[in-house]
Protein backbone atom coordinates (compact mmCIF):
# COMPACT_ATOMS: atom_id res chain seq x y z
CA UNK A 1 0.00 0.00 0.00
CA UNK A 2 0.92 3.66 -0.45
CA UNK A 3 0.27 6.42 2.07
CA UNK A 4 0.63 10.13 2.55
CA UNK A 5 0.53 12.38 5.59
CA UNK A 6 0.11 16.02 4.58
CA UNK A 7 -0.30 19.28 6.47
CA UNK A 8 -2.31 21.99 4.71
CA UNK A 9 -2.41 25.55 5.99
CA UNK A 10 -5.62 27.42 5.17
CA UNK A 11 -5.83 31.12 4.51
CA UNK A 12 -6.92 32.46 7.93
CA UNK A 13 -10.68 32.20 8.41
CA UNK A 14 -11.15 29.76 5.51
CA UNK A 15 -10.33 26.38 7.07
CA UNK A 16 -13.93 25.16 7.15
CA UNK A 17 -14.55 26.11 3.51
CA UNK A 18 -11.30 24.40 2.52
CA UNK A 19 -12.24 21.26 4.46
CA UNK A 20 -15.59 21.14 2.65
CA UNK A 21 -13.82 21.29 -0.72
CA UNK A 22 -11.26 18.62 0.22
CA UNK A 23 -14.03 16.32 1.45
CA UNK A 24 -16.18 16.97 -1.63
CA UNK A 25 -13.34 15.83 -3.87
CA UNK A 26 -12.46 12.77 -1.81
CA UNK A 27 -15.51 10.57 -2.37
CA UNK A 28 -15.41 7.59 -4.73
CA UNK A 29 -11.74 7.61 -5.70
CA UNK A 30 -10.74 4.15 -7.05
CA UNK A 31 -8.07 2.47 -4.91
CA UNK A 32 -8.53 4.85 -2.00
CA UNK A 33 -8.52 2.76 1.17
CA UNK A 34 -8.49 5.61 3.69
CA UNK A 35 -8.62 9.39 3.30
CA UNK A 36 -9.04 11.17 6.63
CA UNK A 37 -9.41 14.94 6.85
CA UNK A 38 -8.84 16.47 10.29
CA UNK A 39 -8.47 19.86 11.88
CA UNK A 40 -5.33 20.45 13.92
CA UNK A 41 -6.55 20.73 17.51
CA UNK A 42 -4.13 23.51 18.40
CA UNK A 43 -3.81 25.66 15.25
CA UNK A 44 -6.98 27.13 13.73
CA UNK A 45 -5.54 27.27 10.20
CA UNK A 46 -4.07 23.77 9.92
CA UNK A 47 -5.66 20.74 8.25
CA UNK A 48 -4.17 17.24 8.24
CA UNK A 49 -4.93 14.77 5.46
CA UNK A 50 -3.80 11.18 6.02
CA UNK A 51 -4.24 8.90 3.05
CA UNK A 52 -3.91 5.18 2.25
CA UNK A 53 -4.10 3.88 -1.30
CA UNK A 54 -3.86 0.37 -2.64
CA UNK A 55 -0.85 1.65 -4.64
CA UNK A 56 0.86 4.85 -5.82
CA UNK A 57 -0.65 4.61 -9.30
CA UNK A 58 -4.16 4.86 -7.84
CA UNK A 59 -3.15 8.02 -6.05
CA UNK A 60 -1.66 9.53 -9.20
CA UNK A 61 -4.76 8.55 -11.21
CA UNK A 62 -7.01 10.24 -8.65
CA UNK A 63 -5.51 13.61 -9.54
CA UNK A 64 -7.06 13.30 -13.01
CA UNK A 65 -10.60 12.62 -11.76
CA UNK A 66 -12.83 15.57 -12.82
CA UNK A 67 -14.37 16.03 -9.34
CA UNK A 68 -10.90 15.99 -7.76
CA UNK A 69 -9.52 18.46 -10.32
CA UNK A 70 -12.51 20.73 -9.75
CA UNK A 71 -12.11 20.58 -5.96
CA UNK A 72 -8.36 21.32 -6.22
CA UNK A 73 -9.07 24.28 -8.51
CA UNK A 74 -11.57 25.75 -6.07
CA UNK A 75 -9.35 25.00 -3.06
CA UNK A 76 -6.12 26.61 -4.31
CA UNK A 77 -7.11 30.21 -3.39
CA UNK A 78 -7.90 29.06 0.16
CA UNK A 79 -4.52 27.34 0.70
CA UNK A 80 -1.80 29.45 2.30
CA UNK A 81 0.73 26.63 2.55
CA UNK A 82 1.32 22.94 2.19
CA UNK A 83 3.78 20.67 3.98
CA UNK A 84 4.26 17.04 3.02
CA UNK A 85 4.56 15.27 6.33
CA UNK A 86 5.57 11.89 4.97
CA UNK A 87 5.25 9.31 2.25
CA UNK A 88 4.44 6.02 3.91
CA UNK A 89 3.98 2.30 3.39
CA UNK A 90 0.87 1.37 5.42
CA UNK A 91 1.21 -2.14 6.86
CA UNK A 92 -1.89 -2.69 8.93
CA UNK A 93 -4.23 -1.57 11.65
CA UNK A 94 -7.86 -0.66 12.15
CA UNK A 95 -9.76 0.94 9.27
CA UNK A 96 -7.80 -0.47 6.38
CA UNK B 1 -13.83 12.71 17.10
CA UNK B 2 -10.29 12.73 18.45
CA UNK B 3 -7.18 11.99 16.43
CA UNK B 4 -3.46 11.60 16.79
CA UNK B 5 -0.60 11.59 14.30
CA UNK B 6 2.58 10.19 15.85
CA UNK B 7 6.06 9.46 14.59
CA UNK B 8 7.88 6.59 16.31
CA UNK B 9 11.58 5.95 15.77
CA UNK B 10 12.62 2.31 16.15
CA UNK B 11 15.95 1.17 17.45
CA UNK B 12 17.86 0.50 14.20
CA UNK B 13 17.07 -2.95 12.80
CA UNK B 14 13.98 -3.42 14.96
CA UNK B 15 11.26 -1.60 13.03
CA UNK B 16 9.49 -4.75 11.86
CA UNK B 17 9.42 -6.25 15.35
CA UNK B 18 8.11 -2.96 16.74
CA UNK B 19 5.41 -2.80 14.06
CA UNK B 20 4.29 -6.32 14.96
CA UNK B 21 3.94 -5.31 18.61
CA UNK B 22 2.05 -2.10 17.81
CA UNK B 23 -0.34 -3.99 15.55
CA UNK B 24 -0.81 -6.79 18.09
CA UNK B 25 -1.94 -4.27 20.67
CA UNK B 26 -4.25 -2.34 18.32
CA UNK B 27 -6.99 -4.88 17.71
CA UNK B 28 -10.39 -4.57 19.39
CA UNK B 29 -9.97 -1.24 21.20
CA UNK B 30 -13.42 0.19 22.05
CA UNK B 31 -14.06 3.54 20.32
CA UNK B 32 -11.16 3.12 17.90
CA UNK B 33 -12.41 4.20 14.47
CA UNK B 34 -9.08 4.11 12.64
CA UNK B 35 -5.58 3.07 13.71
CA UNK B 36 -3.17 2.92 10.80
CA UNK B 37 0.43 1.77 11.22
CA UNK B 38 2.80 2.64 8.39
CA UNK B 39 6.49 2.55 7.60
CA UNK B 40 8.10 5.82 6.54
CA UNK B 41 8.99 5.29 2.88
CA UNK B 42 12.29 7.15 3.15
CA UNK B 43 13.65 6.37 6.63
CA UNK B 44 14.13 2.72 7.62
CA UNK B 45 13.69 3.39 11.35
CA UNK B 46 10.52 5.52 11.29
CA UNK B 47 6.96 4.35 11.91
CA UNK B 48 3.86 6.55 11.58
CA UNK B 49 0.71 5.82 13.59
CA UNK B 50 -2.40 7.80 12.62
CA UNK B 51 -5.35 7.32 14.89
CA UNK B 52 -9.03 8.30 15.01
CA UNK B 53 -11.17 7.70 18.11
CA UNK B 54 -14.79 8.46 18.76
CA UNK B 55 -13.53 10.67 21.62
CA UNK B 56 -10.45 11.37 23.76
CA UNK B 57 -11.78 9.30 26.67
CA UNK B 58 -11.79 6.18 24.49
CA UNK B 59 -8.17 6.79 23.63
CA UNK B 60 -7.22 7.27 27.29
CA UNK B 61 -9.17 4.13 28.28
CA UNK B 62 -7.32 2.10 25.64
CA UNK B 63 -4.07 2.63 27.49
CA UNK B 64 -5.47 0.54 30.37
CA UNK B 65 -6.42 -2.46 28.20
CA UNK B 66 -4.24 -5.43 29.25
CA UNK B 67 -3.24 -6.33 25.67
CA UNK B 68 -2.30 -2.70 24.99
CA UNK B 69 -0.32 -2.41 28.24
CA UNK B 70 1.47 -5.67 27.42
CA UNK B 71 2.31 -4.51 23.88
CA UNK B 72 3.59 -1.16 25.16
CA UNK B 73 5.76 -2.91 27.74
CA UNK B 74 7.32 -5.17 25.12
CA UNK B 75 7.69 -2.30 22.64
CA UNK B 76 9.49 0.19 24.89
CA UNK B 77 12.99 -1.38 24.49
CA UNK B 78 12.60 -1.19 20.69
CA UNK B 79 11.65 2.52 20.65
CA UNK B 80 14.53 4.97 20.18
CA UNK B 81 12.34 8.06 20.00
CA UNK B 82 8.83 9.36 19.78
CA UNK B 83 7.48 12.57 18.21
CA UNK B 84 3.87 13.64 18.53
CA UNK B 85 3.02 14.95 15.10
CA UNK B 86 -0.33 16.39 15.97
CA UNK B 87 -3.50 16.13 17.99
CA UNK B 88 -6.38 16.42 15.58
CA UNK B 89 -10.14 16.69 15.24
CA UNK B 90 -11.08 14.33 12.40
CA UNK B 91 -14.04 15.70 10.43
CA UNK B 92 -14.62 13.26 7.61
CA UNK B 93 -13.30 11.31 4.68
CA UNK B 94 -12.95 7.72 3.52
CA UNK B 95 -12.44 5.01 6.11
CA UNK B 96 -14.14 6.62 9.09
Amino acid sequence: MYGLIAKMIAVPGHRDALIDLVLAGSAGMPGCVSYIVAKDAESSDVIWVTEVWDDEDSHKASLAIPAVKEAIGKAMPLIAGFEKGATTIPVGGVGL
